[in-house]
């Protein structure tokens, strides 16, 4: 309690401790990176900084070779931000959520707050070791069951350090990768696919549905943000992967060339990765105009709240779709699982959506005129940093300097912003306790 | 009385009754452009369907040359669609405007209500031939100075017909030209861009606005509707038009070339051009990819609600900064001009920002598929038509049987949905009369 005193002594708020924090951990990556031994060939300290905000934002654009330029040292400096910036948010947006659960009172955060009890530190320092050990667990799993692809291919050394690489960097939906190919090394491999998928979903979905699915069980018990996370996870991957199929079927450069059984594996991988894993086993720049369109809208979307991943988050998505929807059809209310979705929730996501299109605005009007390179390839990459996802057609890559100060500013702001956001509004709102409506977490 | 009980019995409601009417008017338009009569050479009715809708819902992208490919015939046919496309959805705004009125309660409104008396169709007649009188005068009068300026040139039969033409394009925010590059043989011409441009200002601003000055005078008692019109047109227009300045400064293809008085009247009229009117002086697609971005961003801004403009209108736009502004800033509720605005404001803003760009994206996504032209042509025109603003980069020229569809589509839905939206939840909402809260139209 003697830390909240001190916090509230000096008028410093939840979010601002967070951009603080995190910028520190940008800045002491940067220096570290910049360390000769960090590196192959000495880099300039922007590139530097550029790899740590990238990192620890869990985003995944690089204008440096992650598994070329940089040593093991320097990887391993990489792979620790991923840790901190994806597994430090997702616990940072836990407790927010669990200090808020009293005023908004949700299923799934009273279960949280009743297993742990907020109201004592002790109860806090509980909840972190908790997800920390899950995270750890998952890391370790993952990176066996990677090893056992990569040993024998890569040896010992570098296959276990390869394995343990990509288990964090997945699971942190950070998308970084020891090859400059990415995974389309990988794109037809069932245990690198399985994988790796697996470990950004299970990051992405928000810890809190992964809480309330551990203690519940039955889909039926579950809480409105936990059910509409899973089905919507569901759904939204399906069409995904259908629409990328049909797409990029008779594609040479991409899907064209593969047998039927790698075309459904490289649709299937291309169509989760966007909400905001960032790996890819296809040549993003070669896909089809159309299926650069979706791929945007997918990354601009992202992942769940309180979770490893970034976007306006997949919550704050369907309850616009599902309101529009309902409003569309002549109802007064959207109603999902039995529950009406308050209209201050609808207030807040198309808040959301309306700064996070504001701050992509900017980004694009600014590179416009700093970078030459085709418009669609600015677009997407101003939409890959916002949503931390770190697909690229190849803009970062040749980024100019004023360049990569934006692209680096959209990648805190988008990995920051949504949280920040959804704390300031649903601080805001404080609704009477009768209403028998659903609430989900947003941004 | 009768008709409205007759409506009611076969359970039209007026949104549906605007859209029945647009449809067949087109329909008809494209039946007459159609016929051997309105062309030099046949065309395809694809073509004449392009044209009527085009012209119809006042956007101004075409497929033939108005000036060479359309006999007088023709151009007449375009014109007359133009006006009941542009003077009709005005005074259809107006009407939903003022039976609205009682429920929502604003000054203008209640103005309007208080002038001509809704309640009876007396009133409603005299209100239509105030507003069509107005019409009619205004473009009249602009067509003697542009006749001016154009009878020395044309002489008295093409100088006269032309001003008749261009005024009204002008007034209505059709953006068709008989000259195949609009207007950029005048870029500097003093008195073709003072007419045409109050014109289309007048007419996109919308009649409450022009009603309210008209019997209002002292700006302070303006309604809060009227006064952010008024201001938020100057300040946008003027931040617009010095961004292009700057942005087009050196460009040899756009002012590059240009004498200093030339490069203002051109930025001024670029500037002003995209909120919907849709004539242009500047080769747009040799424009910076910087003013595109802007450009692109004013043409989804759009004029005003109740005018012959598109777009998401003015005030939409605003209500959003304001509060988004205010909330940032720290406060629990944006206040302009001594009011403040009221939560569900926001909310029906975003809404209608919300759903126009899912109509744009979905527009984008098919065009990609069908059309093979850069990327940013395409994201270009898809804003362009719903927006019913008519600038293009090219495309339009170049369009697929599908692409011709899709922008249809685009131009209709920008035309008839915000007027639609705002009129359907406008009258979801009923608020206590007690509130404090300033009101404006939104869509
Ligand atoms: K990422
Ligand atoms: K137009």
């Amino acid at each position: 309690m003697k830390k909240s005193y001190l916090l509230k002594k000096i008028h410093i708020s939840p979010p601002q401790v967070l951009s603080i924090t995190f910028l520190i951990t940008i800045l002491f990556g940067a220096v570290l990176l910049y360390l000769p031994i960090s590196t192959v060939d000495p880099i300039s300290f922007l590139d530097a900084l550029f790899t740590a905000t990238s990192a620890t934002t869990v985003t995944g654009l690089v204008v440096l070779s992650t598994g070329n330029d940089f040593t093991l040292f320097g990887q391993t400096v990489i792979m620790v931000l991923m840790q901190i910036g994806g597994l430090g948010l997702m616990t940072f947006a836990v407790l927010i959520v669990m200090l808020l659960g009293k005023k908004i009172g949700l299923r799934g955060r009273i279960l949280i707050q009743q297993s742990f009890n907020q109201y004592s530190l002790g109860g806090m320092i509980r909840l972190v070791r908790t997800i920390f050990i899950f995270t750890f667990a998952i890391e370790f799993l993952a990176a066996v069951f990677l090893a056992i692809r990569w040993v024998p291919e890569h040896g010992w050394g570098v296959g276990l350090y390869t394995s343990i690489f990509h288990s964090v960097s997945a699971f942190n939906n950070a998308g970084f990768s020891l090859w400059d190919d990415s995974l389309m090394g990988y794109v037809g491999d069932p245990t690198v696919n399985i994988i790796i998928t697996l470990l950004f979903i299970t990051g992405g979905i928000g810890f809190t549905v992964l809480y309330d699915m551990w203690t519940t069980k039955d889909f039926r018990h579950l809480s409105l943000h936990s059910k509409i996370m899973l089905v919507g996870t569901l759904v939204v991957n399906i069409i995904a992967m259908l629409f990328l199929f049909v797409s990029e079927y008779s594609n040479m450069q991409t899907l064209g060339s593969l047998t039927l059984g790698d075309k459904l594996w490289a649709s299937y991988f291309q169509a989760v990765t966007p909400r905001t894993a960032g790996f890819n086993s296809l040549d993003i720049g070669s896909m089809e105009t159309g299926s650069i369109v979706l791929i945007t809208l997918l990354m601009f979307i992202g992942a769940g709240s309180a979770s490893t991943g970034s976007g306006i988050k997949l919550t704050t998505f369907f309850v616009i779709l599902l309101v529009v929807a309902a409003h569309l059809n002549g109802k007064k209310e959207a109603v999902i699982f039995k529950r009406a979705i308050p209209s201050h929730l609808l207030e807040r996501s198309l808040a959301i959506v309306f700064i996070s299109m504001s701050a992509i605005f900017i980004g694009i009007l600014i590179l416009s005129y700093t970078e030459s390179a085709p418009f669609e390839w600015i677009i997407f990459e101003a939409f890959s940093a916002f949503g931390t996802v770190g697909l690229s057609m190849g803009l970062t890559g040749e980024l100019s300097s004023v360049g990569k100060l934006v692209i680096m500013a959209l990648m805190f702001i988008g990995r920051i912003g949504p949280v920040t956001l959804a704390f300031a509004l649903a601080r805001q709102h404080r609704e009477p306790v009768s209403h028998p409506k659903g609430d989900v977490f947003t941004g």
